[in-house]
């Protein structure tokens, strides 16, 4: 059995969604980080860096989103979420790096400022650059790591329930996602899809 | 056979020593970033996004350390530096992702601060909580993603090449790395290896 613990409309989106989309048997546990949650003893237990998402397996806690998206694929093989080849799977596993370390990283400079800096002037010129740094990351995606119309191509993979979160922090930073078309049009593939709509009622977004 | 596209003393070192380490077929190509051979179109060509790594392999360019990394383990298994079993392997990725979107990240907020602002009072803030933000990085490695004497105990695999980075950072930063028993004995028997000591005699350092 899985638990994944997450908060609402967070990055455990992803891998909610790819649970949901593997058919996997798994439990939920709000995590409410606007609440202080996150900080709480009982939940540095389960993750000592006090971010969602983190699953617990029955082997112990995975954290960081493209570990445990590639731990789900790999122990639900029959869903064929994994790429075939250990080229294709370096691809997937690099889009993963790259929204993780670029574009999820960009998207958080602009209400996660005090992370790096302190001053308020610093956050005010971090949050000034947001809109431009997902820009670019767009433009990287849209012709560098998605094949379209999934990442990978024709066929789901499990990066691309990591890939569905990119127009939303776009979304919240004023970048049009339909300047991108290969990206919008994976947005609509995503929301068309059943895992993706009842993981997002469960998020109440 | 595979290219590694490569900067001197930069995060390239991972994947080099790595390939060294497996007994790999391969060449390097350097990328002078200090002249700004990244930016230049032949590079482009390469790797869009103007960074190294790169590796060239035959089907293809890969990116992000992350994914070269696990590449050059999957398709080296003679050299067993895959760990055996689908935890233990989301736990490797989970240090490798920790290490690239977080510990990297805060270390390239020192010197690299133009990515996220474009005021150099926001460039001096953020250089001010460097070495704090290496010093909450290095407590989580040492407690929580790194067993000892390597990353996943008793036997090296690929994510141990890329810890190798994190020491180097701390340094940079003004950190002592001694103040983490583990993480310092983790670089002590890196740097007995003869595919460190190869590769570091190639970069300079």
């Amino acid at each position: 059995m899985l638990t994944l613990y997450y908060a609402k409309g967070s990055s455990a989106l992803a891998p909610h969604i790819l649970l949901e989309e593997v058919g996997a048997e798994y439990a939920v546990h709000e995590v409410p980080i606007a609440k202080g949650a996150n900080t709480e003893p009982a939940y540095l237990e389960i993750n000592p860096k006090a971010r969602v998402p983190a699953l617990m397996t029955p082997n112990g806690v995975i954290t960081e989103n493209p570990a445990i998206l590639t731990y789900i694929a790999a122990t639900h093989q029959q869903a064929h979420v994994l790429p075939d080849t250990p080229f294709e799977r370096a691809e997937a596993d690099a889009l993963c790096a790259y929204l993780c370390a670029t574009a999820h990283v960009a998207f958080a400079h602009m209400q996660r400022g005090a992370r790096w800096a302190d001053s308020a002037e610093a956050h005010e010129a971090m949050k000034a650059k947001v809109a431009s740094n997902l820009r670019d990351c767009a433009d990287v995606v849209e012709h560098h790591h998605l094949k379209g119309p999934w990442a990978m191509g024709d066929r789901y993979t499990f990066c691309d329930a990591y890939l569905f979160l990119m127009p939303r922090w776009m979304e919240k930073a004023g970048v049009d996602v339909s300047d991108y078309p290969k990206l919008a049009a994976h947005h609509d593939a995503m929301l068309h899809r059943p895992a993706t709509l009842a993981v997002m009622a469960v998020h109440g977004i």
